[in-house]
Order: C-alpha cells, then sequence, then structure tokens
C-alpha cells in the first residue's frame, strides 16, 4: 500500500504494507471503456459510480465516448479503511490503463512531443455536489504544453489549456484558491487593456501561466508539480479525500446518502471544445426539467471548456432554435450554428432515452465539428416535470405504469398539494425556522388565539404568531391562515396540528422574539407589530415581511392519472388522522378510505363545551362528573355523526380521551379569574386543583386509559356518543358505519379488559334502549414498549392494533418531542443520528417494536387488523416499513393522504419485486 | 354440573350442564384421611391446600387426626370457570366419604340416633385470613341434636353444640351476623341472672336455640335449614364462595398469591373439647414465634371448642409450667392439669418438627382424655425468630445450611438493620403515609434544607418536612434524621435518596398540608409548628405527634452466621449504589462488594461548590463553562480519591453527570436573587437561562448523555477528576482501583461511541501527563428501550452494561415514578396492576427486555460485565430474576445490602436446584 498523506502535498510513492495475499493484489480495481466497448456497465452503479456506469453503458452501445477508465467505489473504501492509503496493485492497474488511453488516441501520458491529456471527475453511486468535481488539462507541464502547441498547430490552445490547468489543480486538488488565479487574470487584462479572454495571445496566457506558477509557489512553499505522474495521484488522492469533505457530508446527511458508498474516479482522454469555433461544450436535458415539457433543454458554448458553462462568465447559447426564440437570444443556437453535431445530438438523446427510459441529463464536447458524450445521467426535474414526464412516458410506450409509480418522489408532491409561492416575486425574510407545514400564506400578525379567532370571523387572514401552542389553541389555530412558532420542532404541537389542518406552519424560528406584552415580536433587527402583515413559508420554513404573492395547486390530469396507477397497485389502505368534519371532507377529496385516527379531545375545545368540560374535571366525585358529561353527550354525539356521515360505509377508528385533564383547565391568574366566572368555581379551588392535576411528566403521566380507569364515566360517555352517534348516521345514510373504539395507552392487557369490558356494557344499553344491534369494535393503540412486548396478551382482548409512533418513538428513545429541539440538530449535526426518528420512523429500535408487535399480535388473533396512525404515516420511508410488517393500513393528516397513496404503491411494488427496504438511525 | 346461586340461600341441586366426557365424571374431586392413613400427602399442597395436605401428612405419620376429607383446589377452579356451579361426580364423591367417615367413627351423618357431626375448614395452599374459616358441629338439627344428647348421655353438651352450629353456621353460611345471637344470649342471660354460659343448662340452651331459630326466620324470610345435606353443601358453597370475597383478595394482593390457586375445603369428624373437664382445646407453637427460643408456646381451654379461644370470652391457660410461672398465671397449665395429654402432645411437637424439619403452629382438642390433632402448619414468626430458628435448626441437624438460608424472608431483614419504635410506647398517629424508607426516628420539624442543615450543626436532631424533595434538598436530607413529604410515591425522589442514606421516610403523606409561609403543617385537625418535635416510622409509614422511645437494631450473631452462609452459597455479587464516603463506609459493613452506581450530581450540590456548578450552567460557551469547570475539578477528584480508598480493590462503577441541568438551578424570585448575588449573575439573564432550561418532561428531555454531548467539557472534567483521583488513591492505598466509567441514557450506539473516544482521550492525556499507566473500562446503563433492543451494537463499544431499572421501569410502561402516585393506588385496587412496577421488577415486560438485552450483549461481548443498579438490586423477587438472567451483580442502597445477600443466595439455590421463579404484573 501506499500513502496519501496530505492531499496538497505529494509525499511520493511509499509502500507501508505488504499486499496481503495474491488475490488483493490481482483485485480488479480499474475498469475501461471507450471505442465503442467497455469493462463496465450501467448496472455496475455500486461499483463504478453513476458516472463510471454510464461512460461504460454510453460506450458499449456505440455513442461516442472519449476512451478512459474509471476507478472503483472499492478503492475508496480501503482507501479509509487503510488510513487513507491506496491498496496494492492500483499504481500498476492505473499505470496500464493509461497506456491503453494513449494506444487508442495515439498519444502518451507524458510525452514531450505527443502529450496525452486527461480529465479525472469523481463519481459517486448517487449525484453528489459538494465532492471535488473535475480536473481537466491533467498531463500539461511546461514541456508537454509546448509539444502540444507544436503538435496541434495552435500554440494558443495549448497555452490556454495549461493555464486552466494550473488553476483548476491549484484549486482543488492543491488547495490555492481559485480567487488568487481569477486576480492574477484580471490585473493582467487591466494592464494589457483587455476586455475578454479571448483577446490574449499564446504568448500573454505564457505570462500568465509563469504568474499562476509563482503565486502557487508563493502560497505552498514549493512549486507547481512538473512531473505528470504527481500529478495524476494527487488529483486520484484529492477525489477520494473530498468524500469526507464537510460538504460532501452535509449532503449527504441531508440525503441519507451512506458513507460506506465511497466514490469513483473517472480518467478519460480530454477531447477540446476549445479548438476554436467548430468546437463547443454544452450541458442539455432530453426534456424540460421544470416543466416536463418533451422538449430539449439546454445550452452549449462555442470554443470552450466545460468550467466556462459553469462559471458563467460567458452568456451560453440556447440549443434549439425554438428556445432561441423564445428566450429572445441574439446569437444563433446550437441547431443553426452546427446543424450536423446538433443532429447527432438530438439522435444521441433519443438513443438515450429509448436506451435508459428516463429523462438524460447529459454533458458533451463538439471538437473540431466531432460529438463526444461525457456523460448521461437521470435528470433531476420537479414534482410537476417528474409526474409529466412519468405520465407522458407510459403514453409513449417507453414505461410501464409500474415503473411510473416508481419515477416521482412521494415526498415531493407536497409541493403540488399547497400554495406556493410566487418565485418571481421578491422576498424580504425575516427570520427562518423549521419548515413544520407546507404551504404559504398572508396575513395579519396575531398573539393569541382568541383573537385570531375574533379577527376570522371578521373576516381577516391572520397569522398565529405562539412561543408555541398547547391543546387550547386549536380554535386560534384553525381561524389562522398559518401559524408561526418560536419553539418546538418538526413534530412540536403546532407542526402536527398544523399539518393536520394543512395549514402552513413554521416552527422553532428561534431567532425571533416575541414579546407578549406589548404584542409586537422582533427578528433580523425588525419589529413587527399586531396587525402587520406577514407571510409564512411552510415548505422552506421562511418568515417573510408583507404580503407575497402565492401560485394555487394544480390538481392537474397527471396527477390525477398517476394516483389512479398508485391505487391500482398498492396493498396498504391509507386512511386519514381527523377529527373535524372539515379535515375529514379534504382527505376524503384527497383519496382517504377511512379515518385512522379520530382524537376526541380535540372535540373539547370548542368554546361552547370547554365550561362544561372544566366542570366535569373540577368535579368532587364521579357523581359530580355525571351532570356536565351529561351536556357533553349530545356534542360528542354530534361530532361523531357528522365524520360518519362523511365517511358512510368507511371505518372510522375513534380515540378516546387521551391528553391529561390539565391541558384543558386555564393558566395564569387571568385566565382562572375568567374560568372561576364561567363556571362558578371558586378561584382557589381552581388553584388547588390545578396543583393537584400538575405534573411533572405530563407525557408519562395520568392520561391515556388511565384517566379512563380512573373516571370510567368519562370513557362511558363517550362510547355512548359514539354508539348513538353511529345509529343516528346509518339512519340519515343508509351505509351503517362500523366504529373502531381505540383505548390509549394501554401498556397491561388488564387496563384494556377493564375499559373494554364498560365500552361493550354501554352498547348493550345502547341497543337495549333503541332496540338496534350495534356493529362495533374495540382495539387498542400500540404506543408504549410494553404493548408492543405484551401484544400477544394484549390481542387477546385487542381487536385491533393502531401503532401510535410518535408516543412510541418517544418511550422508546427516552425524548421527550416537546423538548428534542434542545439537542436533536446537535445530534444530526454530530452524526449520532442520521435523521430524527419523529419524522421518519427509526426502523433498528422503534421498528423492531412494531415488528415483534405485529407477529405476537397475529399469534394471538391472526386476523387482527393492523395499521398506523402517528406522523410516520405520512413518511414514504416509513411506508416502506409498513409495507414489509403487512400492515393493514396507514393513517396520515389530510394533506399526506396523496403522498401515503404514492408511497405505499411503490412499497408494495418493491416488496413484489423482492428488493428490500431498510435504513438504519445508529 | 349443579349451581350454587347464592350462597346464603340453598336451591338444591340443579344439574346445568351434563358431564363432558366420562374422564370429568372420574376425576378425583375428594381425598380423604384419618385412621393413621391418607389418599394425600404433605406434598400435594397444591392440590389439598395447605391445612388438607397436612392433615393427610399427620395420618400418615400415624398421629391422632380425627378422620375426614378435602374437596380439592380443583373443584374451586372448576367452580369459577363453570360460574359457580360445582362439577359433575363431586356430589357423590362428597356423599360416598361422608359415609366411609361415618363407618370410621361408628355414627352416621343425619342419623337421627347416631349423628355424625363434621367440621368444615377452608384451606388455601398458603395461609389466608380473610376467607371464610370454619363450621363446627354441621349435621345437628333438632332431631340429630336430641339423638346426640341421648348416645352421649349429657343433654347439655348435645344443645350447647347446636347451639353454636346455629349460630356460626348463620354467620359464616347465611349471613345472619354473630352480634344477632350474641344480643340474644345475653339478653336471655340477664333474663336469668346468669353471668357465665356455663351456667346455661340444656333447657336453657333449648329455649335459646328456638329465640336463635326465630332470628333467623325473621333475617331470611324463611327458616335455618334443618336438612343435613343442605347444610352441608351450604357449607361447601361457602367456603368455595368466600376465596374471592374482598377481604381475600386483599389479602391477596398484599402478598401476592395468585387468585388461580383456589383454595380446597376439608371436612372431619368432630371431635369435642367440650365434653366436660377431661376435654379441652387449644393452640400452639414448636418455638417461640417472637423470639425464636426453643421452648413450647401456646394456650388452651377447658371444656371449649375452637372458637372459644379465638373468640376472647374466656382467658386460655398456659401450656407449660415454665409460661405460667413468667406469665404470673393463677390457673394450671395443660403440663400441669392434663399430664398425660400434655406429654402426648409433646411427643407430637418432637415428632412434627422433625418430620417437617421447620418451627409448626398446630391446633389441637382432648376429647375426654384422649389428644387429637387438627391441623400443623409451618409457624409464622418474627424476622428475628426466624434467624434464631433457622441457625439452631442447623445445630441441632435438623436441617443443613442452604434450608436456613432460604428459611429468613429477606425483606424482613429490614426490621433488623434500622432502630424500630417501642412496640410498648404509646403512639398519638397524626397522619398515615408510605413506608418509603425503613427505621423510626424523633426530631424538630424544619421545613426547609438550609435550616435542617443549620440546625444540624447546632446539634439538634431534625426531620426535614416538604411538600417534595428535588436533589438540591440532598444536603438537608443528610443534616436530618428522618423525612417526611406529602406527594410522592415509594420512589419518589426522598424515598429513593432516603433509603440511599438509611434515614427514615414517609413519603406521600397526603392527609398533611404544609404552609411553608406559617411554617406549620396541619394533621388529623392538630397545628404542628417548626421546632415542634414528631416521630417519622419509615417501617409503617406513621408520623406520630412528639418523641416515641425507639429500640436499637442488634446485628447479633445468628444474622451474622446466616450472612456468612448466604454468602458461601451465592453467585451474585452484591454491590451498593453510594457517592458519599458515609454510605460507602455504611454499605461496606454492610458486606457491600464494590459501588455499582455512584451518582456523580450528588456531588454537585455541595454548598461550596454549587456556585460553581451555576456559573458552568450559565455560561455563554463552551469556554465560559471551562473555568467554573477547572474549580469543580479539583473537588470532584477529591470526592472519587475518598471512594476509592473506602472500597480499595473493590469495583466502582462511577455514572457521568445525569440530570436535566435545570435540577442545579434556584426556583422563585427569592432563590434567584440569591444566586444572582452569589454568581454575580444579573437576575434577568438567570430567569431568562431558567426559562430556556425548563422542559415539558424533563424525564425524557436534555439529560444523560444529551448533556455529555451537548456539553463534552464536562464529561471531560468528570472523566479527569476519576482518572486522577484513582492514582490518588493507588498511591495512598496500594490497592489500585479500576474505575468502571459508565455513560448514562444512551439510546444509540453513536451517543456512547462519540462520549467514550472522549474518555479514552482524556485518559490518554493524564496518562501522559503523570507517566503512569491507566486501567479502567467505559460502560453505559441500559435504560432505554432502544438500548436494551439494540444491545448488540452497543455491546460492540460498551464493556458492561448496568441496567437502570428505575428509568426502564419508566420508559417501558410510559409512566413517570414522580406522578404515578396519581393512580397507581388504583390500579392496585382495580387489580389492573398486582405490584408496582417500581418496586418489584415487572418481569414480562419490563424483564424482557433485560433478557434481550443481557442475550444480545453477550452475543457482541461474551465476557460483557451485566449488572442491575436500579431500585430493584434490593429487591428479593427481582433478585431472583436477575440470578436467572446471570448477571454478574446486583447494587442497591447501603441497607438494602444484607437483603440483596441473603436474596441473592436464595436464589443462587432455586436455580441450582431448578426451581424455576417468575411472576407477572399483568
Amino acid at each position: 500500500m501506499f500513502e496519501v498523506k496530505a492531499l496538497a502535498l505529494w509525499p511520493g510513492f511509499r509502500v507501508t504494507a505488504k499486499p496481503k495475499a495474491s488475490a488483493m493484489a490481482e483485485k480488479k480495481w480499474v475498469y475501461s471503456f471507450g471505442d465503442g466497448k467497455a469493462e463496465g456497465a450501467a448496472k455496475l452503479r455500486d461499483l463504478l459510480g453513476g458516472k463510471g456506469a454510464n461512460l461504460a453503458e454510453m460506450s458499449n452501445i456505440g455513442l461516442p465516448v472519449p476512451p478512459g477508465f474509471t476507478i472503483t467505489t472499492e478503492v475508496c473504501t480501503a482507501f479509509y479503511e487503510n488510513d487513507r492509503a491506496f491498496p496494492a496493485g492500483l499504481k500498476e492497474q492505473v499505470e496500464k490503463a493509461l497506456a491503453d488511453i494513449g494506444n487508442s488516441v495515439g498519444a502518451h501520458f507524458g510525452d514531450a512531443a505527443n502529450p496525452l491529456l486527461v480529465s479525472v471527475r469523481s463519481g459517486a453511486r448517487a449525484s453528489m455536489p459538494g465532492m471535488m468535481d473535475t480536473v481537466l488539462n491533467l498531463g500539461l507541464n511546461d514541456e508537454t504544453a509546448a509539444g502540444l502547441g507544436k503538435r496541434a498547430g495552435d500554440e494558443r490552445f495549448a497555452y490556454d489549456s495549461y493555464r486552466r490547468f494550473i488553476s483548476m489543480y491549484s484549486d482543488v486538488v492543491l488547495g490555492v484558491e481559485h480567487h488568487n488565479f481569477e486576480e492574477i487574470l484580471e490585473y493582467f487584462k487591466e494592464e494589457q487593456e483587455y476586455s475578454l479572454d479571448t483577446e490574449l495571445s499564446a504568448d500573454d496566457w505564457k505570462n500568465v501561466i509563469a504568474r499562476y506558477k509563482e503565486r502557487v509557489q508563493e502560497e505552498l512553499g514549493k512549486p507547481f508539480p512538473q512531473d505528470v505522474n504527481e500529478q495524476i495521484w494527487g488529483a486520484i488522492g484529492a477525489v477520494f479525500g473530498s468524500w469526507r469533505n464537510r460538504r460532501a457530508e452535509t449532503y449527504r446527511r441531508l440525503h441519507n446518502i451512506p458513507e460506506s458508498w465511497g466514490t469513483a474516479v473517472n480518467i478519460q482522454a480530454m477531447v477540446f471544445g476549445n479548438m476554436g469555433d467548430t468546437s463547443a461544450t454544452g450541458v442539455a436535458f432530453t426534456r424540460n426539467p421544470s416543466t416536463g415539457e418533451k422538449a430539449y433543454y439546454g445550452e452549449f458554448l462555442v470554443n470552450a471548456q466545460g468550467e466556462d458553462v459553469v462559471a458563467g462568465i460567458r452568456t451560453p447559447q440556447s440549443l434549439t432554435k425554438k428556445a432561441r426564440l423564445e428566450g429572445n437570444d441574439k446569437k444563433p443556437s446550437m441547431e443553426e450554428a452546427m446543424p450536423d453535431a446538433f443532429a447527432e445530438l438530438a439522435a444521441t438523446f433519443e438513443r438515450l432515452e429509448k436506451h435508459y427510459t428516463d429523462m438524460q441529463d447529459v454533458e458533451f464536447t463538439v471538437q473540431e465539428g466531432k460529438l463526444w458524450m461525457l456523460q448521461t445521467r437521470s435528470g433531476k426535474r420537479t414534482a410537476k416535470a417528474a409526474l409529466k414526464i412519468a405520465v407522458e412516458m407510459v403514453g409513449e410506450g417507453l414505461i410501464d405504469e409500474k415503473t411510473a409509480i416508481g419515477r416521482v418522489d412521494p415526498a415531493s408532491l407536497d409541493q403540488l398539494l399547497h400554495p406556493t409561492l410566487d418565485p418571481d416575486a421578491p422576498r424580504d425574510v425575516l427570520a427562518t425556522g423549521l419548515p413544520a407545514s407546507p404551504g404559504a400564506a398572508s396575513g395579519t400578525v396575531v398573539f393569541n388565539s382568541d383573537e385570531a379567532a375574533a379577527m376570522r370571523q371578521a373576516g381577516k387572514d391572520v397569522v398565529l404568531v405562539r412561543v408555541e401552542t398547547s391543546p387550547e389553541d386549536i380554535n386560534g389555530m384553525h381561524s389562522a391562515v398559518a401559524i408561526l412558532t418560536t419553539r418546538g420542532g418538526m413534530t412540536s404541537h403546532a407542526a402536527v396540528v398544523a399539518r393536520g389542518m394543512g395549514r402552513p406552519c413554521v416552527s422553532g424560528a428561534g431567532s425571533i422574539r416575541i414579546d407578549y406584552k406589548t404584542e409586537t415580536f422582533t427578528a433580523s433587527g425588525v419589529t413587527v407589530k399586531k396587525g402587520d402583515i406577514i407571510t409564512v413559508d411552510g415548505s422552506t420554513g421562511q418568515v417573510l415581511k408583507g404580503q407575497i404573492p402565492t401560485l394555487q395547486p394544480e390538481l392537474s390530469g397527471d396527477f390525477a392519472t398517476l394516483m389512479t396507477w398508485a391505487d391500482k397497485y398498492r396493498r396498504m389502505q391509507v386512511r386519514t388522522n381527523a377529527e373535524t368534519p372539515h379535515d375529514a371532507e379534504t382527505a376524503r377529496k384527497f383519496g382517504a378510505e377511512g379515518i385512522g385516527l379520530c382524537r376526541t379531545e380535540h372535540m373539547f375545545f370548542d368554546e361552547d363545551r370547554i365550561v362544561a368540560v372544566r366542570q366535569m374535571i373540577l368535579a368532587d366525585d364521579a357523581k359530580g362528573r355525571r351532570a356536565p358529561l351529561e351536556k357533553i353527550l349530545p356534542m360528542q354525539r354530534d361530532d361523531f355523526r357528522q365524520l360518519f356521515e362523511i365517511m358512510q360505509g368507511l371505518p372510522v377508528t375513534i380515540r378516546l380521551l387521551d391528553p391529561p385533564l390539565h391541558e384543558f383547565l386555564p393558566k395564569g391568574d387571568e385566565e382562572i379569574a375568567q374560568v372561576s366566572e364561567d363556571t362558578g368555581i371558586p378561584a382557589d379551588k381552581l388553584t388547588r386543583r390545578l396543583a393537584e392535576l400538575a405534573e411533572t411528566n405530563p407525557m408519562l403521566g395520568h392520561r391515556g386509559c388511565r384517566l379512563g380507569i380512573s373516571y370510567p364515566e368519562i370513557y362511558e360517555m363517550q362510547a355512548r356518543a359514539i354508539f348513538e352517534g353511529a345509529l343516528l348516521a346509518a339512519k340519515e345514510t343508509g351505509a351503517p358505519v362500523i366504529p373502531e373504539i381505540m383505548i390509549p395507552l394501554v401498556g397491561m392487557k388488564t387496563e384494556l379488559d377493564f375499559l373494554k369490558a364498560r365500552v361493550v356494557a354501554v352498547a348493550a344499553e345502547v341497543e337495549k334502549e333503541q332496540g338496534k344491534k350495534l356493529e362495533y369494535s374495540v382495539g387498542t393503540m400500540i404506543e408504549l414498549p410494553r404493548a408492543a412486548l405484551m401484544a400477544r396478551e394484549i390481542a387477546a382482548s385487542a381487536e385491533f392494533f393502531s401503532f401510535g409512533t410518535n408516543d412510541l418513538t418517544q418511550t422508546t428513545f427516552g425524548i421527550s418531542r416537546d423538548d428534542a429541539a434542545q439537542f436533536m440538530n446537535d445530534y444530526l449535526g454530530k452524526k449520532i443520528l442520521t435523521q430524527d426518528p419523529f419524522v421518519s420512523l427509526d426502523i433498528d429500535g422503534v421498528g423492531e417494536l412494531v415488528r415483534l408487535a405485529a407477529e405476537r399480535g397475529r399469534a394471538a388473533r391472526p386476523d387482527i387488523k393492523l395499521g398506523i396512525c402517528g406522523e410516520h404515516g405520512g413518511d414514504p420511508a416509513s411506508i416502506a416499513f409498513c409495507e414489509e410488517v403487512g400492515l393493514s393500513y396507514v393513517s396520515c393528516s389530510p394533506y399526506r393522504v396523496p403522498i401515503a397513496r404514492l408511497a405505499a404503491a411503490q412499497s408494495a411494488l418493491a416488496v413484489a419485486s423482492g428488493a428490500a427496504q431498510g435504513s438504519g438511525t445508529a
């Protein structure tokens, strides 16, 4: 093995360890391509990276690819496993492959008279910005540059290439930043009174090159490497080294790319787009990546090398005449300027789409009229384009429906379902928080929920701004067009409820300071008062000053078509979490097949019933609780009747009261005084009861079924409301509803037994009173580790399980959602966690409990109905897991229903094709 | 099957279902005994109950037992499984067995001329007060009473027996309460101007009997049953029915007796202690159950039946002459009054002890000079007696050491290790709370910890009275002789810390109202002021007015002997949870073999360091935290040095900082002002930082290793203090300590890796600075469900696991210890839980996670050291589980060390003998 110690300095080769076995020495590290054939192919993407695999594939199908070779991702792995030393055998294989390229193009690496120049590019399995990208023209030094000039008969071209090489190599390999060279060039041009680079002559470039080399010497204390071998190993080392630079790591974390994949290195004979006006370089998409329209899309530059396009120094020209006319471009399009090369390119586009059956993103160079393909890959696209391309390609016969389903990222649908800010409108960003609930809206700032409701009634659009929200704010949140909080994460109360309601929400905007007293907030030095207008963009997390125009979502024909296909191939049902008629209707519109979670406590906060709820909580005994419960009964009955009517025929799972009672009580002296007046309960009694109900850890306190056991009359009232509501709805709609009554927070079978007996007794009473037969089932949430472990026992009594993965994640990790913000970012930053387990299910830990519970539950009751109703029910990766475990349904907030439908279809297809899913957290 | 609908009314026999199979009809429901032989034996205790099994056993070894039979516990099970109907075949078997008794004694059940009378008694597997106990003289009615009188030649005896039967049967079977009959008898005696029952003649009894029967008719609306078959089936039904009466259920819950065991019924020919002055009845122990002394112990009554002894109407006489003299008894002892019968009884005692190899508790009757044995069972005894008997029986060669170890209930040792209230002193109980930490002490009431410390320094014994305690009260708790709180359960902060310190504590005394402002509390209408003296009995939960004298514990020779034997046979090590030198020394005295849990945060509260701790918490960045950490370093180093010196050579496990930082900060404006003065940090900054640190669910918040990851410099300081302390102690004692550094609250391997790397780096630094080699290990708590599930991965980095079953129970159940008091009693009362999982490990749920983690941890690291350091480490049932799982050690509070040593020995012996343990919660 030989080592690359510091990437900016070439220490020479040093063998640090003998090859362990001949097998190692013989290992194939290098795969060559070009000349209409290749050792690799597209399917070797894991080994060759995306770029390398596609260069091989293009060679194989006879496209013009400059000859070259790929150093495999296994070398990257070996490099890091061996403390940044290259594996044995690599040196020889690279030298041989370089010689082969030379033989192919008739030039030789380092040959003074006839030098081979190469490009060196990284290429991971997935496209990865942030890594070292490209070094062009490698192999040039003072000698070979002179030789190249002579051989090409174009000295200017040779020195232009050399100066490009020095600045590029120095920047990405030696760490001498680009601005050093820009400064020198700018200074030289001023000196010579040039305005364009093209004005520089060969001698001018020689002069610039001398200054470049001086600067490198100054910065590094050693000269720019003249040895071409030192150049090429330096570049290879730089590619591998960049796999773990900070930007690459950040990108991987954000996109869940495992570090273990590694990158490949592609080394390829140079072709020159800078050999005069019959040469050019360009980038293109085979279709429009923004709209999905079937039209070539791209740009090119005459007499240029690849980096000129990216650098934006010169304005590139359009590819097609049509695009030129649409863009009011003066300069000719490639179609007009280089008709032959363009025709070959267009033919190549068709060839590529047919071969890859997907829209491609390509790089090409034209050298003296001849087209060379330097890269092809599936093109990134907007959600809208993805939809259009997928649907149209089915129409064109390129792909089938199943493939089309896999071509759209479910999460990206969010962009299509919510209003978005007009991308062309100017933005004045006050602060950026977490993108907690997508969509954008503008409104008048208010700081409390009652006022939000009042202003809404007065016809105003309001944005509710709070430090954090609690269940008492439900009304205000409903009244607001958007919600902004300064505390709490992606799964804080505000975020969860806002997503459920489809309201845009930015949470945890920590740089905003709210002053409730003066009813103002300050951010970025600006003070915003109550009544001012702001815009909240829940898709990006931005909080903006003033009103920004928005674009309304179009649930276009392509969307509907894809959803129909998804529904055809998915196995799991998709339900919604909903408790208001509005949410239930929205969800139906989005295709929900029932309600998976109706949180009854949300029905307790309405102004006309909170008084009765409080009287119930403050009563001294069961008898005292019954009177207010009787007041609440008809209201709850009506809640359920409405939901049942909307969901006619579809299943509705109703969770009985879950949160600790103190959530319903007033906070602070003022509120207490008000409630005392409303309820007639003395303030001191209220205060005492509040103190009694206060809890150290309410999440782990007197809530869920524990309330039902302490106060059975509450659950009895709720059961009665459900049964009576079901009978009313059945009479109205003729489609009888089969309510699924769900007991929350069960950890022991005895808890469920105790409460199920009471629900069954109430059902019997209602049946007797009304002379009708009721159909219903009683089941439980599995949201505590103990419930998962004891699932076999619990399933003896539970007719269904619904995995409450929010709480299950909290207890399995011992992390409170409400408090996680304190350290979650730190954890993600320090790579302790690769993803927030409240956003995407922790498959290793929480997932194992789900798996165990499913197995054990089925062992006791083979036909047990299993679903998931946590936030994860709308997360594609989590849905894939649910499919693997074989759940019956997922339930998510209304706006996530389409996402879940698509993700469920993808998961079903993946499971059917045997592609196992699964990702780890730690 | 035939049914017993209401136990008080005999509905006749009704066959409700046909026997399912001939196997059922042939099942043996009845086992007979007597006449020197029996169908059963002692080993059939599960089937025959304790009483029935021992009656059979006594018959088998030739002791004089009146003939009878046992209806098995399987009948009880069948009875409840079949909605209180008796199984098929029972009727015939009982009739046959009754006939057999009749043949044996030459009398016949229901025969008017020569009636057989029987007793009917319950008998469960374990002794169970609260159930229907005994009906004597069953088989008497108007006819048979007359026949009995003639045949016995003693009419008075016959009618005395008849009246006893009517009142007893009516009370326990028919539900006509005893006082009805007492009133009639008292009234009759007044009428007749009698003072003693013995003054009543046969005719008097007839008169009384007539009135008894009238009263039964009045109360029930039907006559007292004259049909002897109705009588016997009513009694049998009453025994089975009483298995589920409220008192029996309460008893079972308190003693963890499964309801599924059921009770047996014993029916036995009557022998009569009321046939004149050569007849008697008595109860006795073969040794003194209070002291353990080897001396017969008991009492008897001449011319009486069993219930007279219990009823306490007449004063019983001593058994032995020695006891009579010691008790200054006037009446002769049995030894003197009935020398022959006594000699036979004494011989029986010796026989029984030899046969059962344990102290026996017997009932006997002498009928006309002949001794009959009615019951024998292992006698209940005090902890002190249990110790003495076990040790002496080894000396006598009756049992071996292993058996002796099993004879002492480990939990009962608590009685011996703490001061107890003088049982003879009068008590004025103010309130009763939870017996949170055993022992008793009296002192002056104070309401805050600072004052407690000050008064302690002034030489006063103080009792700290708080609503609840927090880590800030540690100093005050140390200064107090006892602690009283009005909130919190058996595992509240106060309870846990008090047990750790060996301070008596009563927690959750909810009827006490504290008024901090006036420094008073009220209870039972009494107001207690600061400075008043109260007594706290942590063994019973009582809070008493004034000073009550206490008895000091004697760690006598028997105690030491038993402990030596226990140490010989146990496999698991016993460590202690300790952080102060005092606790560490106490634990060593009690036999601790190291420290299993040293909670470093307890060291942060000392007055001289809390200022620095607060400065650290309030610093703005890592740099700001380093200065105060440097102030704390030498103090922590000295803490560890002291512990290491005390524990020389023994392992010491140190947990790095665990609780959320806000626990160290002041609460309330006054404290904030004080701290602002102490630290020089402005009050508003303090207030802001407090708000930032406030958490919704601190248990699930920013604590444990999450602090270490956010603020690595804290753990680095602690690691340095440990390593430097270890080197100092090694130098001082020559016995090098190998510290075990424990990272708390790990849920992911990445957390442990991150922190372990820092600990290792600090160790390397210290080694380099001091030029010495350090030996240490780094491990983790397993206290989150995810840690248990991921144990295989975590064990790759962790050199040991310590199960923190307190937190693991909290997260597995989703129950906060601090808040559980709200519903835990309700849960126990409603049988949702059979035991508090914070007191005894929930083997089904939490235990499964422990088992999984042990398996998985060993799979990755076969020699991984496993221990438990939760409160359960001192609970015998939990220790048995730890032995089964094969943990290396248990760690518990110092005062629980002897309990753990004994329990570990019992568990090791049980596992060795293949007796599987295990109990369920739900």
